[in-house]
């Protein structure tokens, strides 16, 4: 996006700041404004958006226009793809030589959901989060929900634009250093196994197969067992290289589907 | 995305292709300024992206500026997520009142693999990529490729709102009925078994288990196995809805995962 355009939403960005401080101060909702400027680094145009991003949906909120029950789900959906645009965007730009394949590796590890539950705890989100459960700090996904769904939200009330200037500077510029992240190895396996014992599962690994490559080079297969049900296997050089791909995919196909996930915790 | 905004994007495309159109008569590019008129609606302003985003990895060009061998493998790894972007925002205003599991269903009915393929071709843009390889219509993601790195110059050339106007008026509009896609089903198991046989690998369906749920429905698990090995599972309320939710995880397995496609292929 031209640097001139992005310069433009900054000085837009802190010009409309100081004429909406002073419209807002006399406002019967101010206090929620001020409360979302403090996150935002923006004021919102439409206050309802925002609200409607922190309703988890365990608690059940009608509709003044169309009466229909609403929970932040939907704008989860939107703000989930509009942030996959806004961080692909930004390690495009920041690592102009880089292969694709490590763009896509070190995008997934902002927006995983460990990074996005982290990341809304230290904007202050989880404090706003509206919900009726018993223990919500034990849902782990509920804080990354609601950073999406404010993604979602500030898309439809301000547009693109100022999802990625919120993103990158009162997210990344603030807490992630994107080069020592880039070098960071995620370790599936420890990840896998922490998650196995939480939940009382039985994790194993097993050996398949060892062979050979073109170059003679020896090289493992593994598979992942949670439970004694396949859930991923791996090839690498080393058994521990097979074990952490075989894990990697495991972690997915229990993150992705929920009916997997559903089908370990009923056990 | 406020509708005055989008409206104003529609002049400025109108009255900027005007001038553009005299402006690059005069051009010695002009006849490729024409050709991606032709495609996008509007002229660009920068023909390297989108003569970058032609580029396939099997045709090594060097880039004049750094010296470096250049494809457009980074161009569709940014298009990719701007495109889900553009397409949930699209989904999401058109379907207001639908749940996110519609929404993210059919969204990847429009951005999957074989719907985007389909798009290319219908644009032209097949046509126009550079390829070096022995039967380039058998490469089936190749067009789809294209189409994705193609947004993403739009991206960089543009901005977002072109992003957003070229594919709700050049591609949505002119190719898809959403509301007749929205009821159209997916079935996962004839794509399964069809793959299956045109790769000359074994697909088998095992029934698990048979179980009641809580409200003493029978329900159904069955577990997908090719070439012996486990590659997912589902539940349902019949047996083909099992296969089908099966065939589903099975396939996205294949198809994320270029590790098991190439294991598979090898044999």
């Amino acid at each position: 996006m031209p640097v001139l355009f992005l310069r433009n939403i900054m000085i837009s960005v802190n010009w409309r700041n100081q004429i909406d401080k002073i419209r807002f101060l006399f406002n019967s909702k101010r206090e929620s404004y001020f409360l979302f400027y403090d996150i935002l680094g923006f004021f919102p145009h439409h206050i309802q958006y925002y609200e409607h991003a922190l309703l988890h949906k365990s608690i059940a909120v009608r509709s003044q226009k169309t009466g229909r029950l609403i929970n932040n789900e939907r704008l989860e959906f939107l703000g989930d793809a509009i942030l996959d645009a806004v961080v692909g965007d930004l390690v495009y730009s920041c690592f102009s030589h880089s292969h694709e394949g490590f763009l896509t590796n070190l995008r997934s590890k902002i927006v995983q959901r460990d990074s996005l539950n982290k990341l809304a705890v230290e904007i202050g989100l989880d404090k706003l989060i509206k919900c009726d459960l018993p223990s919500p700090t034990h849902n782990h996904s509920l804080c990354g929900n609601a950073l999406e769904a404010l993604i979602g939200a500030i898309y439809l009330d301000r547009g693109y634009s100022y999802c990625k200037w919120f993103f990158e500077n009162r997210i990344i510029n603030r807490y992630i250093d994107l080069e020592k992240l880039a070098r960071k190895e995620v370790n599936f396996k420890s990840k896998l196994v922490e998650w196995s014992q939480k939940n009382k599962i039985e994790v194993s690994f097993e050996l398949i197969e060892q062979f050979f490559d073109k170059h003679n080079n020896p090289m493992f297969q593994t598979e992942v067992l949670i439970s004694g049900i396949s859930c991923g296997y791996g090839v690498g050089y080393s058994k521990k290289e097979s074990q952490q791909k075989a894990s990697e995919m495991a972690i997915k196909k229990i993150r992705k589907n929920k009916e997997i996930d559903s089908l370990f915790f009923e056990k």
